[in-house]
């Protein structure tokens, strides 16, 4: 099937829209994606015609809304290549898939010393987490700094593991620079598990859990053209069964008594309380939305649109782009001389172009390349190369204000 | 305002179905509440026409979506009377509150021996919390019982409380026999500070956090008439004083570095990540209707049914009620002679009827009162006196079929 982006883009609604009297641009992807409406009307039919709490009931529609939630189970396992279905836990978002791991398996194994790895790369997401367990029981983050150019070899990686290191948490794409790590090559170098945060991965390349060989495996639904609150984390069988609860409540207990809990097995012992129902059905609507476009197709349609943007940000000679590695992603972080980031996005807004400015919750990496904030512009599948024009233009039209 | 009963169920499109052929008769509500096309409206706008990731952008879009999900946090401060605003702290529901609590609160300050007051009215979500700390730092739980007819006297509370006690957790409204707690009577009793799971009694009654004189109390979306994934809890300044974060992520700090994490005040600080954008702003819809009812008028509307349908159902001398407290909600947990509960919710819903059958998350007090499970039938603003006539005729036919 061939890649028709206008086909794609009257799927979305909100591409049709204006701001500040011009059609909208939206390059702030990264932040979180559109939806399609084969979304909003998954969500909407949901509510208005299929809706009951699941698991727990036995009538007619706690039934089918049961139905409906547990086969995106069977989706995001299709989406991921997992092996077995019962490897996937639905999830708020990638937070809550970090914290789960970081909570039910790394704070009861690992002891005072014991070393984690990340990389300078991280989103604060799988940062935040890792500190709470330096906070709390002197464990130890070990740091591993990208090249100049934002990619991270793996061996750099695989050189910092040590004796003492018990976990490598590392992104799959960062959502600064759009380096894409080798995380397979990481995984097949080391018998310490690794965790990846595939927060921005999973939207622009197809994923396979099983061959990359990994142990943990995040995504969350808001970037990947789903609705808010939705997600998952794929967690290895193995993995699974050296871990505690995280979030207790109901659904993920056997049986409870008043001196004990009997858990559920998973992935349910890992889900605690009424799901975020909806929005995982409306997650499942975006991820065959996005396999029926196919993965690939997507991913060669945003390497076109890198390359382009690439070109053209590179005849700038006045802009500096943090990371620019070959095979990146379609993620342009961008600094100018004599304007702020917060100023070069507050002028694109007026033309309609939404970009984000600030640390995009990556400090250490903003530390590394030796800046405050950026101006990041990430590119979806729905983006055209009219609207990398329309970029390059907006960032002149800054240069002249501000030069 | 004239409370129109009929004017309410034309605003939720899923009480117009029929299942399996009959009217919907949709008496689940204890298990999540059906959606007024004003939330769906909601929704849809949001995702079509304002979505944007909040926060941290600069751009029109991110700007719109951030105040229409702030705007949601002064909805629940009035919607609970919340003295300050940034007591509120958005979470995916009450289970996912009352975990904040056990993880950020209780288990950084509670050491072996320490008590918590469990009543054995409680839902699993103000359970299971409360037994990792037991498991995992020796807190011991004292359990205090109901009478026999559902009542939990705050006297009985209170005489539990002995030095050793750290928090008293309880329930304001029983999910099983609609038992309402007088929490007030338990704060003013006590300086120990009191969790309340509102997650029924907000759905049924005014709540006012202030004059409760308690010091957390959380509330669920989803049982709200709003979306899946949305919720709050309300944490007085005081205790949100004494909290070390939960999740970790994005949003919750002010700097990360490779070293050190500095943590973002309250609420941002107990709110790690992209948050449920959405459904957050769907939840704000649900409170604004319900508000435009007015609480007052709600709850008399379901005193109404309520003392209808006690009536009716003590008439069938064959049926079960467990729990019959005189002032409690429109919640009924049934049970009869030679039928088990998930026959009598199979037969119900065969004539459109739905019911839930099990232990309603509540293991503790179906022990107490002797049984495996229940039917529940468990009523909303938005049900009818034909609708309680139409139960005890499935509930008359069900004894035919059985007896």
């Amino acid at each position: 099937m061939s890649f028709d982006v206008e086909k794609i883009r009257a799927d979305f609604p909100i591409l049709g829209r204006q701001v500040n009297g011009r059609p909208l641009v939206y390059l702030d992807n990264g932040a979180s994606a559109q939806k399609p409406r084969q979304v909003i009307e998954a969500i909407t039919r949901a509510y208005s015609d299929e809706y009951a709490n699941v698991h727990r009931g036995l009538h007619f529609l706690s039934n089918l809304a049961t139905e409906n939630y547990e086969r995106v189970r069977s989706i995001i396992a299709r989406f991921l290549h997992a092996p077995h279905e019962d490897e996937v836990i639905f999830t708020s978002g990638a937070t809550e898939g970090i914290n789960l791991v970081s909570y039910g398996w790394a704070a009861p194994r690992l002891q005072a010393g014991d070393e984690i790895i990340v990389s300078v790369l991280e989103h604060h997401a799988n940062i935040v987490p890792w500190h709470f367990l330096r906070e709390r029981q002197g464990v130890v983050l070990k740091w591993v700094e990208p090249e100049a150019d934002g990619s991270l070899p793996p061996e750099k990686v695989l050189a910092a593991v040590g004796p003492k290191t018990k976990l490598v948490a590392v992104t799959h794409m960062s959502n600064v620079t759009g380096t894409v790590v080798d995380v397979a090559a990481i995984a097949r170098g080391t018998d310490v598990p690794v965790l990846v945060d595939g927060s921005q991965a999973s939207v622009h390349m197809p994923v396979d859990v099983a061959s990359l060989g990994v142990d943990f495996y995040c995504i969350t639904g808001h970037k990947l053209y789903g609705p808010s609150g939705s997600g998952a984390i794929w967690i290895s069988r193995a993995r699974q069964a050296e871990m505690r609860p995280f979030m207790g409540g109901g659904d993920m207990i056997r049986t409870v008594t008043r001196d004990s809990v009997d858990y559920a097995d998973p992935p349910l012992r890992f889900e605690a309380g009424t799901p975020g129902i909806v929005n995982q059905i409306g997650l499942g609507a975006a991820l065959e939305y996005l396999m029926d476009l196919g993965m690939g197709n997507i991913a060669a349609h945003e390497k076109v649109l890198r390359d382009y943007a690439r070109e053209r940000l590179r005849s700038l000679n006045w802009l500096n782009v943090q990371g620019d590695a070959a095979d990146k992603g379609a993620i342009f972080s961008m600094t100018m001389e004599g304007a702020h980031a917060h100023d070069i996005s507050t002028i694109l807004d007026k033309r309609g172009i939404a970009v984000r400015a600030g640390s995009h919750c990556a400090m250490p990496l903003m530390e590394f390349y030796g800046v405050n904030a950026t101006a990041r512009a990430s590119f979806a599948m729905y983006n055209t190369r009219a609207e990398v024009d329309a970029l390059v233009d907006g960032l002149s039209f800054c240069r002249e204000l501000f030069a």
